[in-house]
């Protein structure tokens, strides 16, 4: 799922470039030497219910394949795919909607569970992606969310530009310390040689977040929450407690927790700008309930949640409230393509 | 999914026996020599939505594990099971049962797809098991719900003993070329010497389906639906072209079958005799709705499916409809524990 509708044109040149990098730096003669290769499994992780992860399978097998030669060569490998996301997850929707078996040239499964920890075999992918997925953090900072604390977010669903200093650090050392359980993981899980392509909705280098477009629609939702409290819609002490578990880091972050990890290369890393639209504001914020909805109905139920949508559609459409077509920053797509440096344990 | 109540207590013994073959049968070094053996990987095929397929997947593990030595050995390997079942069953339901990674030896994934055709890579699997599940054939044998066919089986919903002998035959054929393709897809999935424990209800030698109580239960579920269609609750054609698409082999039966496919060797096959217990009609009539009631649902619609549950019942408790605890011959549990000859593939 794209967090942001205007990021549509970004995901799908960051497929592109998955296929590039693969074409280049997929090493299967490595592959080959650290293990017979009968399989090889690949792993989409945050996959949802379809039908985005598909897609991705489809292009990463398109850009494997042929690094195998012909269909009828000694070593073309069968391929099986693992589609991996939280209990929570809908994976009966998931399997209905996967192609049938004898129409996919892949054999599938289904991995409940969260990738901040372990959820495969020693070594046993070949290929690991997830995409827009890495923005979900394991939980609200705590900080943000107690009274007494200095990283107390009050009236505030995310870290803002009204947020104080320490709102960011929170939210920011949740990121690293959720990627880094992640990237530990993954680097027991992922042969020698194995790549893995990370696609993180995220800042160029420089860019603030809360100078973003996509940080006003945060901003928007927020401010309209604190209008039901005044209000009497809602409780101010629910309001208060309140905040989303998502984060968008910079790809120098990125950069930084990848290189502590010390497990993998970085063989790419790249913030695609995402094409300039124009969005209609009553669509940026339909956007926003698909993605947000189930979390904020979880804590207000479903009555305010319908309600906030309702009015955040209506604010939004005053002029000067949600500027999406000017110049302002937006959030752009960071892509990751990492070998993993192991090479005995295949 | 236990299919009668009375048969309980042999799948207990089965679950007994399975355990005991593993500490036999099961060739650790035959299996290291042909694969390195970091991941041992098991499958539960017909699994169902818990909580017999997690009993079961203890079962195994308890019985493997041992044969690795102690933990701490270099050859322990990690274990990763599989759970399949068809695209329609409940997997949210059951990865929402399974016991969070940290509580459980192994790591969990879930297969959507038919047992009749492939579901795993090439030699990928290294112990393979499917309890009360091969009963299910691919299909109603195409003859029996056509008119003009001599199988044709008007006003029964299962080979019965006022059925013809084509029925029979036709149900026979049926189950052996189901189980011939399931053999097949193992064969290629299983590493030589690979086990696969298969646990089937069905007769010991010399008995007739039709001789037992569990036929019983089915002439009443039948009947009744000619009764009912007789009062106008039903339409008759409908029943008439109504079958259920189950069998229960002999033992003889499923020993040709296998012995035709070649590929397995035969380490142990017995009929369990369930325990005598006397059980109440009206128990037994839940058991078959539990079972049956999906099915029959989709064909006669739910109001049909609940009268005819609740007419059995009331018909269930005249004396000598069901006589449950005579010495009637019952349904038996076979047990069979095949070994993969396969030994290059792996």
């Amino acid at each position: 799922m794209s967090w942001f509708l205007q990021q549509r044109g970004a995901l799908e040149a960051a497929q592109e470039m998955i296929k590039e990098e693969i074409a280049e730096k997929l090493d299967i003669k490595q592959l080959i030497a650290s293990d017979s290769l009968n399989t090889f499994r690949i792993a989409d992780l945050g996959c949802a219910t379809g039908p985005n992860t598909f897609l991705a399978v489809q292009t990463i097998l398109e850009a494997v394949q042929p690094k195998f030669g012909s269909q009828n060569s000694q070593t073309f490998p069968e391929f099986q795919v693992f589609f991996s996301d939280l209990v929570s997850n809908d994976f009966n929707t998931l399997f209905k909607s996967l192609p049938p078996q004898s129409q996919r040239p892949y054999f599938a499964a289904g991995v409940p569970g969260s990738f901040h920890g372990p959820l495969f075999p020693k070594a046993s992918l070949n290929f690991v992606h997830s995409s827009c997925a890495l923005n979900w953090l394991s939980q609200v900072p705590k900080s943000v969310s107690e009274r007494t604390s200095s990283a107390w977010n009050a009236g505030k669903i995310l870290y803002s530009s009204s947020s104080s200093r320490e709102v960011t650090e929170a939210y920011s050392c949740q990121f690293a310390n959720d990627m880094g359980l992640f990237l530990q993981a993954r680097a027991n899980e992922l042969v020698g040689g194995g790549l893995m392509a990370l696609v993180i909705p995220g800042l160029s280098d420089g860019i603030l977040f809360s100078e973003t477009s996509s940080a006003l629609q945060f901003e928007l939702l927020g401010s309209t929450l604190v209008s039901m409290a005044n209000m009497g819609l809602v409780s101010k002490e629910k309001v208060d407690c309140f905040n989303l578990p998502v984060y968008f880091p910079s790809l120098e972050e990125l950069k930084a927790i990848i290189e502590r990890n010390r497990e993998f290369r970085i063989e790419k890393m790249e913030a695609i700008s995402p094409p300039k639209m124009k969005t209609e504001p009553k669509q940026c914020i339909s956007g926003l309930k698909a993605v947000f909805e189930g979390i904020i109905g979880k804590h207000f139920g479903s009555n305010v949640t319908e309600e906030l949508f309702e009015q955040c559609s209506i604010k939004a459409a005053e002029p000067s409230v949600l500027l999406l077509d000017t110049d302002m920053p937006t959030l752009h797509v960071l892509v990751v393509i990492l070998k993993h440096n192991g090479n005995g344990n295949a």
